[in-house]
């Protein structure tokens, strides 16, 4: 059993990977024999691991209360979030509680804003069942609904206290989600560990086929990764910014595509290879690097390209309003190399269409 | 110009107390030229605040917004929350915009968890307007709006930027409004500071006929002695509690009455004379201290009985279901003399009914 621990002061963390631990009491430290926990799972999920999860909970004593919530990205709203409110007040849950988000990332963003916010904070245990989730949402503290006019725009900076992350539960995550999780895995060997890039080309074949050694190693390197930036940025002022690698020409595709037309990981996978290219056309990134980037993430069963409807002129508008805007002139993070990356300013339009024109040939 | 800073470390802040405050540009600093601000305030207090508020933001170069809400405990929800998010995201207001909440206890925190969570986090001046406002609910950082099913069940600690008290703002305060607030300030007395006990029994008649210096000594005094608390106990685990004297009893008289018909500091003032009396009939308080308790709140204009309708045994149910029980047995803030204060564990129900009783003599 792997275990790793997010280092934030007090509010500091583990996080548990292995297979099995939903099969197991241990896992849902720190609940102990008597304590009062709220299950909360959507409709989709609940046929898979609800039951599982709430008899290993009561076998281990502790009381179970459970709400099942729509499937979906649209449904991470305020007035879904009222209903896990409702549903705790209706028991009620007092401020010693502990919510168990069990889903993917919109259980995850959802629960942790309900913890963050009932009683002005009470106990949160992450059990993600998505490798993207397991490897992006369950480090950082990052948690929100949307609201009509924008995503994640609803939220806080809420520290779990544990997360837990059975990789059986990936035996049932669909193909395409488990390659818009591998976008992210290979996110983290870009921007930040050569080595680990090296490693994902020689498993991932494993990987893919769902190897259990090859899994808790691969989220177990993610999350360290992740943890040491959140460790040193947790408010993103500064190097967690470097996550975003790919995000700016992806956010550009979901938004024009429609939400769920292109998955997150999707999106980012062909961002990088755009990131890429403007990285090699500003003389930091290698024709070799950029190939074995995308040959990896073929291999993946990813995108390298944008939707063949958008144009490069397509994806401006959308960049143009992203956060990192500044003056007019896009910033963008640039791969410097596998293994390194940087928040790159002022960077011209013209490069910006070149380096999506370059995926289109 | 007095002015005092509530110690926080990183989120350390300042209180400003003087009259003329809100003609002042300078009042509401640190919001600089340039900078995008959003005016929240009641529907009642707009014809009297907002356009003198708006304007000296705009001659100091600030971009104002406002949004007016609804004026009532009623409107304390998730949908008028949602109303400010709404407004926010219209324009939109990005990261770097600042929340100014204009008016009492209700826009204070309702604005303050709309500040905590848009973008899970944007900066935040309370400008309070009610007496009960300035010397409570702007020190401490609580926030939170109501949910159907319970009180201040949703928010979150979060703390402001600056707190802008204008005490000519009480001038258009209704006096039974005023008095409520005087329940709270001689609550300070009784708890922590006999010599300002001592004070307020001098200078009453100054408050009540709202004499600048006085009104600007007892807001500072209050909000002293309440930073100090929270300065050693941010999250309410010990010394914090002693805040709520008189409060059990009083909550029980609120929730019995129906919210609003007894103002909240009323029945936290007929609260502190039951506590007052079990204080007493364990020993720990004299009969002098009990006379000059409730000769001060009688000359505030303030009851030291509870409703004539209520029976002490319609007390009971409502208090066992305060936070603070632990095992069916009682806890409560008693007064160890005039100046200091005590939570006690396991007092017997005898003891609350027969300090109930007392005040009804």
């Amino acid at each position: 059993m792997d275990s790793i621990t997010v280092t934030l002061g007090e509010r500091s963390y583990p996080i548990t990977i292995a297979a099995g631990l939903f099969s197991n009491p241990a896992s849902f430290m720190p609940l102990q024999r008597g304590d009062l926990a709220m299950l909360v799972t959507n409709d989709t999920l609940a046929s898979l691991y609800l039951e599982p999860v709430r008899s290993v909970l009561e076998q281990a004593g502790v009381i179970v209360d459970q709400v099942i919530l729509p499937d979906g990205e649209q449904h991470k709203s305020l007035a879904v979030l009222d209903q896990v409110f409702t549903a705790l007040l209706q028991k009620p849950h007092g401020r010693d509680t502990t919510l168990i988000a069990l889903g993917g990332g919109v259980i995850g963003d959802l629960v942790g804003f309900a913890a963050a916010s009932y009683q002005r904070g009470v106990r949160f245990i992450q059990a993600p069942t998505t490798l993207l989730s397991q490897v992006d949402s369950s480090v950082g503290g990052k948690t929100a609904v949307n609201h009509p006019l924008g995503k994640n725009m609803i939220g806080a900076f809420y520290q779990p206290a544990s997360v837990v992350i059975d990789i059986d539960s990936l035996k049932t995550l669909p193909a395409n989600e488990l390659a818009s999780g591998l976008a992210e895995v290979i996110k983290y060997g870009i921007i930040l560990d050569y080595d680990f890039f090296v490693w994902l080309e020689d498993h991932l074949d494993e990987l893919l086929s769902l190897d259990p050694g090859a899994l808790a190693y691969c989220i177990r390197r993610c999350c360290e990764l992740k943890a040491q930036v959140v460790a040193a940025d947790e408010r993103e002022h500064g190097l967690r910014a470097l996550l975003n690698l790919g995000h700016t020409y992806g956010h550009a595709i979901e938004t024009h595509m429609g939400y769920g037309n292109w998955l997150h990981g999707e999106a980012v996978a062909a961002g990088m290879v755009m990131a890429a290219n403007a990285a090699r056309r500003l003389g930091q990134f290698s024709d070799e690097d950029l190939a074995r980037t995308r040959k990896l993430l073929l291999r993946a069963g990813l995108p390298v390209s944008g939707p063949e409807q958008m144009a490069p002129e397509d994806y401006l508008p959308h960049m143009m309003r992203d956060k990192k805007v500044l003056s007019g002139k896009l910033r963008l993070v640039l791969p410097l190399g596998l293994g390194s990356a940087e928040v790159r300013t002022g960077i011209e339009n013209n490069i910006v269409l070149a380096s999506i024109a370059d995926c289109q040939d």
